[in-house]
């Protein structure tokens, strides 16, 4: 490498100032503490990418955790020549792929960002996941450099508690090929940091989390930067076993001439006279020059898809017979030694998979399978990282703790991640551990996600196919699923397409039809039968798929029998009762009862649970007199 | 204090296993490693709290952040009397308050917990209400001990970035009585912690994070625990100025035949043979026997109420002119300091002060401002912490940001706390930040919430009027606002009741109502406009309280006009949209749309993105025609 990196600090801030003067708002102050940073890591050899081909799963992966420097990311590119500084100047608007805050509209973004303190997450999924490639791949007994995940992070998002989680999961599976740069500018957006410059505190956090260290004490002099890469560079290339931190001290608005370490400057683009000044300053920038990276040893991966089918042995899966009771939690964890025949399956759960039943996966790959600990917005980040380098992951827990990675699963959505997450023990039918353990938000939760795919199987049969459905399904999408045993109602070679649902008693002369999933389903086939001996006729629709949902069966049955009945366990806003309201809306005097969770539940049997809250048989059977 | 600790001991061990095994579930190896912790802290003196009273604000607290461990907090509430051993036997009884994971149903019990990692918060906000309420009273300058909070923490739940949340900023605010007991015993659910017994290392991490620490080697040794908490007590007494953290090795299980450090007994209650062995080794315990705990000093807190209005000097409150523009985030920093009067009004955010006007109260009132700095989970455990010791917290932050705290919104419900939310940057109107900044799924997330109450002003009047009636309301309540400037609809006088909506405009001749809140109001007014200068008049309806909503409202204008609208910048699912669905799908033969946000988001301006969405003015009136 021989680029004249004082010249690209100087055409990185140009840019930076240039760029969001032009739009209007952006954050010239945040990305310009971290040019020296960036600078030494792009363009004196140590960030190997190849430009000409983004998702090679052998590159370096540089993740900008405070993605409100995206300023800076796009001038990195403009430097590399992989952008002009028109197309940059297009910064923020609606007819760019620039964007305020980095997504994947931007060919070389993997994971978007600007929900602070998912980027190191997102980043260890990444290099979890390139270990693994490597591994599947039998790379680690040739001599082929171990790609690195770089990811910038902010001192203010440092306070988020998900940081701490990836630190403490990545020192506890040794990702020595995760290297965090935190560059410690001192100033929040409103003010100054809890820690500030005292970059001994940070120090001695980062290394009681199990992580190497490099304290930089300028950040914003290229010779400290160099020296302290130089560094690093003999850490990953030694027997090293820790990801690596590097902790920088810095100047918000480093090195531009009237914002430079002032507070108040956050997230404000210089006014024109201040932007003149700043750039004479400067000196003269060549926008037209672009400058070398170097480049990742290129091997011809070939990825072994699906239909290579691996051998897998004494992976007994279970077959389940029609009224056998089996727990859908259960089905989940032989459905996923089903679809282990995909070598790039992989398991990830959070201390729960006893009971989640994602320990059958692990008895069976332990190498496939990641105990997260109790850590869930890690976990569904980790997830997203490993999407990213061509994983297929599955992320189990307590459905009522998914809440905990709301944001995370949001951010998945614009990274576009193919996450798949599994919920156990939903709704007020779990029983005697009580309100905290029940999910009765979740639904709501994950079909307020506008593209994501929400089932909820009732027995074992659909677990198992929808858990293959959810494999073929890129993006993100969820399971819900039950505590209690259920009887198996479904044959084995019965389909289960997303979007579907299954009409499981009809007649002629059906007085209503109820509409339910999951443990409500059993219940309405109680009042089937029940109303039967009594001469009442309804029909029972079984909504496995809550979001897509089955319009045209819904549609047809509201209409033959005129009144809906849709009985949930889960609260009675945003569940499966709103989407099919949604659905009958349109259609004159269909008469609608919604059976759902109307009081705050608390400990007691399912069955008295499920009778307390007016979501059994019996209330069923009242709603249709 | 003259207790027999070693008697108590067994008694508690007794009362664990007979209450589990009596259920038939629940965590008697987790509640019996912290048996010689909690005898210590209960009946040697260290807890200080008047059963007869026990919301007495200078009671001390305990919080059981390991949830599970209930069966162990139940028998110390019958070792100290306060409940019968046969009341202690309906544990997890559907007629019992003594349920599965604590909730306040048990009137001892301040906080449910249950989902881990959020007991340290919650304690952390009781210190630092407890705290202010002592400067309130002007307690300091007497000689009265500080209470102390108590929060006894499971090792696995350690791996939670929320604890080092809580953790990082008592340190900052040097929060000294609060007192966390770290119960290492080595084994989660399913397996090994990631640390297991490396009491070195939690002490690094621990210390780190600015706590002081007191390590017990042996924690299931009483004399052990009694040297550690006689540290303690120095050192509360002393002018110590940070939180303790005693870590304490101790075995699963402890102390019980057969199960004593052994995995695979997570959560499950002894068969009755292995209860009888144990029962045998216990010796003979008497049940009917209670024990004396220490009790505060009492003082005749008459706590100023509301209507003890302080001068609040030098607070200007700003008026709002009728189309004055002012955004609504703008009039919520003004009413804070507009409700100052009630001294019991704190308000917290999460480092964006100066994006949610938050900042407004701050600079009046700064000893009432506490700055949560970017970690949202923390955020909300800790307001709801202060509300459950007599404060009215105000929480802010981005709306995007609070799906970060989902979980601890929806437990904040079952601790039956008074947590008022604030969420700003509602919507893709924000423009040019982009996704990740933009709140589209949070009414559906706190709607999901049983008796949450979710409310959306258009304007600065309506937010000033809202502001105060949820400090009226005890719950948890939520207002979501607005990044841009709207017009100023309302005179000063008008009332906003929780549950109301205002017709903004309406005739005889209506062809359609229009249902909106926030930015999409002025929308639907843009449109009424156009259309009236076409000969079409419609209803506008300012839907403001989106839960509960105005049922009688709308079903009057949805029957008065036939043609309802509703225009959202919110995901389609669990937002405004079907809030209206609920109300009107009982009314016959009503035409209804549903104008919401279709596509993903990007960057762009408001209006861009309000048009490129369909949820501007024109397509309101393309929806009409």
């Amino acid at each position: 490498m021989k680029n004249d990196l004082q010249n690209i600090t100087n055409l990185l801030r140009h840019d930076i100032l240039t760029s969001t003067t032009a739009a209007g708002s952006g954050h010239p102050s945040s990305s310009s503490s971290a040019v020296e940073l960036m600078t030494v890591l792009w363009f004196d050899g140590y960030l190997h990418t190849d430009f000409k081909d983004p998702k090679y799963i052998f590159n370096d992966r540089i993740i900008f955790s405070k993605g409100h420097a995206a300023p800076l990311l796009y001038s990195l590119y403009h430097a590399a020549g992989q952008i002009s500084h028109d197309e940059l100047l297009t910064l923020r608007r609606f007819d760019s792929v620039l964007e305020g805050h980095p997504t994947p509209r931007f060919k070389f973004i993997d994971v978007a960002t600007g929900s602070l303190g998912q980027g190191l997450s997102a980043g260890l999924g990444m290099a979890m996941g390139i270990k693994y490639q490597m591994r599947n791949e039998k790379l680690e007994i040739r001599n082929f450099r171990e790609p690195v995940v770089w990811v910038l992070l902010g001192d203010s998002e440092i306070a988020e508690g998900q940081v701490w989680e990836a630190m403490e999961l990545a020192s506890h599976y040794k990702v020595n090929n995760l290297v965090g740069i935190l560059d410690v500018n001192r100033l929040g957006q409103r003010g100054e940091t809890m820690l500030g410059w005292d970059l001994d505190t940070y120090k001695k956090r980062v290394e009681s989390f199990g992580w190497n260290t490099v304290v930089i004490e300028n950040g914003n002099s290229l010779k400290d930067v160099q020296v302290a890469f130089e560094a690093i560079n003999r850490q990953l290339t030694t027997d090293n076993r820790q990801p690596t931190m590097i902790i920088a001290k810095t100047q918000k608005g480093a090195g531009i001439k009237g914002i430079a370490d002032k507070d108040g400057w956050h997230g404000k683009p210089l006014p024109k006279e201040m932007l003149d000044e700043a750039l004479k300053e400067l000196g003269n920038v060549d926008t037209s020059t672009s400058f070398s990276v170097a480049k990742p040893e290129k091997i011809n991966v070939i990825l072994r898809s699906e239909t290579t089918k691996d051998p897998v042995e004494g992976n007994e899966i279970l077959r389940f017979a029609q009224n056998d009771k089996v727990a859908t939690r259960e089905a989940y964890g032989e459905a996923l030694k089903a679809i282990a025949d995909n070598p790039y399956v992989v398991v990830l759960d959070a201390e729960t998979s006893n009971s989640t039943f994602a320990e059958k996966f692990k008895k069976e790959f332990p190498d496939r399978f990641f105990e997260m600990y109790i850590a869930e917005q890690n976990m569904i980040s980790v997830a997203l990282g490993m999407s990213k380098v061509g994983l297929i992951p599955y992320s189990s827990t307590f459905a009522a703790f998914l809440s905990r990675a709301y944001d995370q699963i949001r951010m998945a959505q614009y990274s576009e991640g193919n996450v798949k997450i599994a919920g156990s023990h939903a709704g007020v039918s779990i029983g005697s551990d009580g309100s905290s353990q029940m999910a009765l938000e979740d639904l709501a939760m994950m079909r307020a996600i506008l593209n994501g795919v929400v089932l909820y199987p009732s027995d074992a049969v659909s677990t198992f196919k929808l858990i293959e459905e959810m494999k073929k399904h890129n993006g993100v999408s969820y399971i819900r699923l039950t505590r209690e045993k259920t009887p198996v109602l479904y044959k084995e070679n019965e389909s289960f397409p997303i979007g579907g649902s299954k009409v499981l008693r009809s007649s002629d002369q059906d007085k209503a039809v109820v509409i339910a999933a999951g443990i409500t389903l059993h219940e309405a086939l109680k009042a089937y039968d029940e109303l039967k001996t009594k001469g009442t006729n309804i029909a029972v629709i079984d909504a496995y798929s809550v979001k897509p949902i089955d319009v045209d069966t819904i549609v047809k049955y509201a209409k033959k029998t005129g009144h809906v009945i849709v009985v949930e366990d889960h609260y009675p806003d945003g569940g499966l009762g709103d989407a099919v309201l949604k659905v009958i809306q349109k259609i004159p005097n269909i008469k609608f009862a919604h059976l759902a969770v109307n009081k705050i539940p608390r400990s007691g049997t399912p069955q008295e649970l499920l009778s307390w809250e007016g979501i059994d048989a019996a209330a069923i059977m009242k709603a249709i007199m």
